[in-house]
């Protein structure tokens, strides 16, 4: 494969935001076409992620319609769904065509505009992703699978309510310092306690949000790094992989380990030529709490069952040996989920940069993780990136 | 990039069919899979592509449901959606994969079950590929916006409308021979000009129908073509295109060209080298019967205004120089529209190697072209494939 990079990087506030699912889009990306310097070149595809934006919105074909508003015509535009994976499954599509020298540069989308349909609604939206023979039709949603989650790890390895409370607390200091973030304020082991029940054990403060938001990422080939003389700020994709398990979670071998997460580290690290535990800094797909420490386990950096001890030590905070989510994760930042991967991948890529936000940014960091989850625990990305020089 | 082949393909019937979303996918993909003699092989990827199995289904995340129910977990697994141009915008992402050297083996499938919902139904949710501002606002359709450009066709060049008819005429004498095809029977210019009118001038035989089915390709790299002996009836990827146009149709320079097919045609042709009077054979998207007639303009084997005496002349039939859409094409064949680009290509492989059904079979031809529309008219997909020897 030829070599990818990736050269520019935007992102709107996330939260229930006024904007429009298109002029998210347009945000997000006019930053990152700003940050990459590329506004005047001619970029020949457009990928566009968005789980279901004519259900949330009622407005479809996106990929057209943002070709059109940013000026990309007659450059080719695809949309990629994979549920809340989308985002870096978009990116990945980028990675093929640009690594099969079928593309110099690509602009990739990620937006979710949820907040135009109620609660529930919106719910009954996510679940289209789950099992309707083994799952929904029993009345399951995405919490529901991820407390029984939980109650098996507990009943596992022994994790109490309160060990699990850190891993919101810490998203939540991360995310206070993240401008962008949707929740921007610390919360105590007390207020997570005692939040309502989203789905025993979980909490309200266990669960990721219903976000707005977009993120931007301009990916190039080497020639454009070398043609624009951007390479002191690009970022090196050095491998990607992308798995799945069966769909329905009473299908799979265990409760406790997602093994798409497994395959797809099994890959990206193949193709990366490093180990999970020699990268400098994570953003792991914590759409409940239950699943950062799960996360941590599958992608190879705390052993079974044990997590909760890294956490517990700093080990995966900001300053710690392995930091997981500086960014406040999807918990804090919220979860858009389109939008999600390619926020991930824009985190990553500003913390490669040493250009974070104040407070989150890790010590001079090399390499770079992200991990993104589809359906509930079935469809995974893993990316690796390195700093450019 | 690195050569791309096809090395399998499948199809089910077309039609108002009783099978399920899944069973239609899984039906179509066994016999891609039978047909290329990989069963027992390791698929790395597997792209598919559906305009919106969530409003007319209510079943999501097709892209892990799939790889379950073939057996393919834990291979990554992606859904893409380019509106109706969503079957050949998998292919092309399915291109990239292998032409990067990220797979060996990946296979496309498209599908769509549109026949769940009524009519009504089914046109409002197609109807979201439009632009809410300038089309669906004001009680545009895609039929509505076709009638206008038929309009302003016939206006321009002097199309008759018994001229017109002959293009349903010769899609319904293939499709009668395609055993396939929604629509398996031969129609005569008093019952196209007599029948009821959807969008004036275009009557319901000027319009392709609201159609059930799937379609699959197993995509392979020249590793595995080499090994698997599977050259002989291998075809090769010669070129693919992709370009979008202004999303709303007010906003084109021209009502009877659709400029994203020039453009497509324009960068599939560059890349394989050929100009596309040299092909052999065609599969365009005539959604409806003005649009083979302006495709047929816009890929460049006729000139303006004057596809018409091409038709009248018989050279686009299956026994003349350009043959056009001889499996019926969407009109006849059917159009479930996530599935119409894979069944263009399958089509279309199945004419290299000399296996098309009777009496629609072109004589010896070598290479190919598939064109897809996306939208009403603004994300085109166009591939040339090659005879493999």
């Amino acid at each position: 494969m030829k070599p990818v990079h990736v050269v520019g990087v935007g992102m709107t506030r996330f939260g229930r935001l006024e904007q429009s699912i298109t002029e998210l889009a347009v945000e997000a990306s006019l930053e990152a076409l700003k940050d990459s310097e590329t506004l005047d070149s001619r970029f020949d595809r457009l990928i566009i992620a968005s789980q279901n934006p004519d259900e949330f919105t009622g407005i479809g074909h996106l990929s057209t319609l943002m070709a059109d508003r940013l000026g990309f015509v007659p450059s080719g535009a695809t949309r990629i769904e994979t549920g809340p994976s989308s985002g870096s499954s978009a990116f990945e599509v980028a990675v093929a065509i640009v690594g099969a020298g079928m593309a110099d540069l690509v602009i990739v989308i990620g937006v979710e505009k949820m907040s135009e349909v109620d609660g529930r609604s919106a719910s009954r939206i996510l679940s289209k992703m789950m099992s309707q023979e083994s799952e929904t039709r029993y009345g399951a949603t995405p919490a529901a699978l991820a407390a029984m989650v939980a109650r098996r790890y507990m009943h596992d390895y022994g994790l109490t309510r309160d060990e699990l409370s850190l891993v919101p607390m810490k998203a939540h200091r991360n995310g206070a310092k993240n401008p962008l973030a949707h929740f921007q304020k610390e919360v105590t082991i007390e207020k997570v306690n005692s939040s309502p029940i989203v789905a025993d054990p979980l909490t309200l403060y266990d669960c990721s949000p219903v976000s707005d938001g977009a993120a931007s990422i301009v990916v190039a080939s080497e020639r454009i790094v070398e043609e624009s003389g951007l390479r002191d700020r690009s970022v090196q994709v050095l491998g990607i992989g992308h798995a799945t398990d069966h769909h329905a979670v009473q299908h799979r071998l265990s409760l406790t380990s997602l093994n798409a997460t497994v395959q797809a580290v099994r890959e990206a690290t193949k193709m990366a030529g490093i180990s999970p535990t020699e990268v400098d800094v994570f953003e792991l797909h914590d759409a409940f709490s239950i699943l950062e420490i799960i996360n941590m386990e599958d992608v190879g950096i705390a052993p079974r069952g044990s997590a909760i001890e890294l956490i517990k030590e700093g080990v995966t905070d900001v300053d710690g040996d392995l930091p997981v989510n500086p960014s406040g994760g999807l918990k804090s930042r919220g979860h858009p989920t389109g939008a999600t991967g390619v926020a991930q991948i824009r985190d990553v890529v500003l913390q490669l940069r040493g250009a974070a936000p104040k407070g989150i940014q890790v010590e001079s960091p090399e390499t770079a993780l992200t991990h993104n989850i589809g359906g509930f625990g079935n469809n995974m990305v893993v990316t690796i990136l390195k700093k450019g020089s």
